[in-house]
């Protein structure tokens, strides 16, 4: 017997990753919150070390909701979403003068009501790391193995969140692996694999999800928003036929449109269509559409920073805050374990492997778990019009129809409840990452929501 | 000789309407442009006295465009054109505290390169007032035949413009009056009527021109936006056969349609759907639509101050400047003309006689008039798809085809020009009166238009 607590003792201290962060550079004062971050190593050999940061709730952290937050891209940061979605920290909007960026408390933070592991996934994303050449090769199906197992140890090393109900969760790109995320989790507690993990269900904003039926009904939804003529939009779907990839070559009437609605939207700030496009450099708009994506997302070290009034400025900020020393050292950062960090790695060895969730959804939904779509509605990356659709397709009944949600008295969004126990809303006003334009409305949606109340 | 250059002095003396406005309650230091107020008496025995603000331009007063400028309502003033659209002054915003709110300079005054006279028109419309009764009955004829001897009557007194070219605008329900007048202007002139009127063109704001199509696209407007659910658009599609006003009340499934989609926007601000709905005191959206409409237009003095946020904010300072004895006497308004001045007075004995002015238009372009027509692109009340709709029914050939218009390297809205010399452009997240939303982007707008250029 003293044996056996020996080895357990042993297990627990191998199993404990992380450490606590009491300041961080850039925040005045210790943190207001309990921060926690560290790697866990997965991987046959461990060869692959995720980074994670884990803010323990400000609410009551021992029955509180775990969530696991990954961020989109493939490749962004998980800090992103700490610090630009639903964290408790945020940037202060300062003229940059090369000094460390400031930090401020977020009051908007769904860490209020929740424990949240934010998670750089997958490897070669913010902080985490391969130890070789072949373990930095990832994709949907090797990123969500390596959460997998990410999750099971580190609930291991935190057995006093064991119990607590846990969802997997994140927006853009995260619709493809969380829900793939979730089918593994739930498949492994059939199976018995310990720990078992208290999964409930997931959260996703804006997710990738069919992504032929994100590009197919991006051409509505630009005509509902006014960015192309009602002439264009009936050419389009005269000329196209609903179908507007890999047009055949002799299609030229067709062709012909979709350039012209590239001309028309390769000026609009994809992530929010309201905003200005920060990527503009000189007053044509451009054409690439890999490029537009790129805009909001990925900034390289040696690109001046855009005007103080952009939203990508504070993503400049970001940059120069992670990658100072003082500040690597308070995240607990291994020497020589990443050279620059970026909030969004795009040059990822990455194999999309996972050509939709959509099956994934309809099996999870038969197994009982509970999920929230959310969608910022001014988001052209993945318009809330082709959410819908696939909502629509998995032909659940409604029970509580789409009807406004109030914050403050004032719409905040629609929503609509399934018989599933799955709830879609959008955030009118938001953007991609709807969060990050509409802090109180998406904290009062998620607050309602992990409670059980409708929104 | 002599005798008739003495009568010729007279005549000047008693066209000499309006009087120089120096210095203005509220505004540092004498006003940095050249202000005039007031009075020219129309109607068989000038029984209708229409006040007016005579705002130079700043540019070369001598050649710029002199544009005559109505705010819609019926019933608001063109003080709200001038303070919260196109003039040269702007409220500061700050708490109310019983002192007289404070005017700045707006820097993207249409003024800085035309001369604009801001009416209060039609009779018991801000400063304007009737003498008696029967004379305070007006309508969209009538109103028209007072702007129109408006016209002459101050160019009469005002001879140095007499050469400059005419436009006439306006916004919101202006678009029913003003082609009404661009039309009798053009009459007048062939008739040879003095003084010939210098009509170039006409230009209009998110104008109600075809109400029922307003009505009506209002439906495919508030799906594409996101405000109700597909099968809701679906429904009201297939239930009512594209007739949404004056249902037959047999057909119930039209009906709940169209009370389903009245629960669903109530909440929304119809001027612009993405700001708070400052109107809403209670967190249950009401179904009223003519008090929906009232919110953003008519404030009563009883009413409380909304919250400082609300754009709305602003219109009650207007009405404490507006009502301040100081401000009356400086603008050299006629003691006992009027009792309370409201910003918008719904409360007009007006006669709605133009049921469409679409007919005008045909006629105006058939005659080589030029004209803008621009749409705030988040506004409900006169959506753009409405606006488009009967443009499109006009059928004239586009000679520059739907194209993002950029301002500062950014999209600001989309441009379409026609064979007929009319331009008609959207502005991207305007809402209802699309300069006070786009201050900087309206500004380009119409400086490039006036001046001949494209968008």
């Amino acid at each position: 017997m003293a044996l056996l607590l020996f080895f357990f003792y042993l297990s627990q201290l191998a199993l404990a990753y992380g450490s606590a962060v009491k300041f961080l550079p850039g925040f005045e004062g210790p943190l207001p919150f309990e921060l926690e971050t560290g790697y866990v190593g997965v991987g046959d050999s461990e060869e692959v070390q995720l980074f994670y940061y884990f803010v323990k709730s400000e609410g009551k952290p021992e029955d509180d909701p775990l969530l696991f937050w990954l961020t989109g891209g493939p490749g962004c940061s998980a800090f992103s979403g700490l610090v630009f979605e639903i964290g408790p920290l945020k940037f202060k909007v300062d003229v940059y003068n090369g000094s460390l960026p400031t930090l401020v408390y977020n009051p908007y933070a769904w860490t209020k009501v929740s424990n949240i592991v934010f998670i750089d996934s997958p490897v070669g994303t913010g902080f985490s790391y391969a130890r070789n050449n072949r373990a930095a090769q990832t994709g949907d199906l090797k990123q969500v193995h390596h959460l997998h197992q990410f999750l099971r140890k580190w609930l291991m090393a935190h057995p006093d969140f064991i119990l607590n109900p846990v969802y997997v969760s994140g927006d853009s790109y995260s619709g493809i692996p969380v829900p793939v995320l979730a089918q593994e989790i739930s498949n492994g507690n059939e199976e018995g694999i310990k720990p078992i993990i208290h999964l409930q269900g997931y959260i996703l904003g804006n997710p990738k999800t069919v992504p032929n039926l994100e590009k197919k009904l991006k051409i509505p939804y630009v005509y509902g928003m006014g960015l192309i003529s009602d002439e264009l939009y009936e050419s389009l779907k005269r000329n196209c036929n609903g179908q507007y990839q890999n047009v055949d070559l002799n299609n030229k009437a067709c062709l012909a449109d979709i350039q012209y609605l590239d001309e028309c939207i390769s000026g609009i700030n994809s992530a929010h269509i309201l905003e200005p496009d920060c990527g503009l450099d000189s007053p044509k708009p451009r054409k690439t559409g890999r490029r537009r994506y790129l805009d909001g997302h990925q900034l390289l070290n040696d690109e001046p920073l855009p005007p103080l009034a952009c939203r990508t400025y504070a993503y400049y900020l970001c940059r120069y805050w992670a990658n100072d020393d003082n500040v690597r050292n308070a995240l607990h950062i291994r020497k020589g374990s990443i050279g620059k960090w970026l909030r969004c790695n795009h040059g990822l060895p990455y194999n999309n492997d996972v050509p939709t969730s959509l099956p994934y959804h309809a099996n999870l939904s038969a197994k009982g778990y509970r999920y929230l779509i959310y969608s910022g509605d001014h988001d052209m990356v993945v318009p809330h019009l082709a959410t819908q659709a696939w909502i629509r397709f998995l032909n659940y009944q409604i029970i509580d129809d789409w009807r406004p949600w109030m914050v403050q008295s004032q719409v905040a969004g629609y929503t609509r409840t399934y018989s599933n126990r799955m709830t879609f809303a959008t955030v009118k006003g938001g953007g991609h990452t709807a969060p990050e334009y509409k802090p109180a409305e998406c904290f009062a949606m998620f607050t309602r929501w992990i409670s059980g109340q409708p929104l």
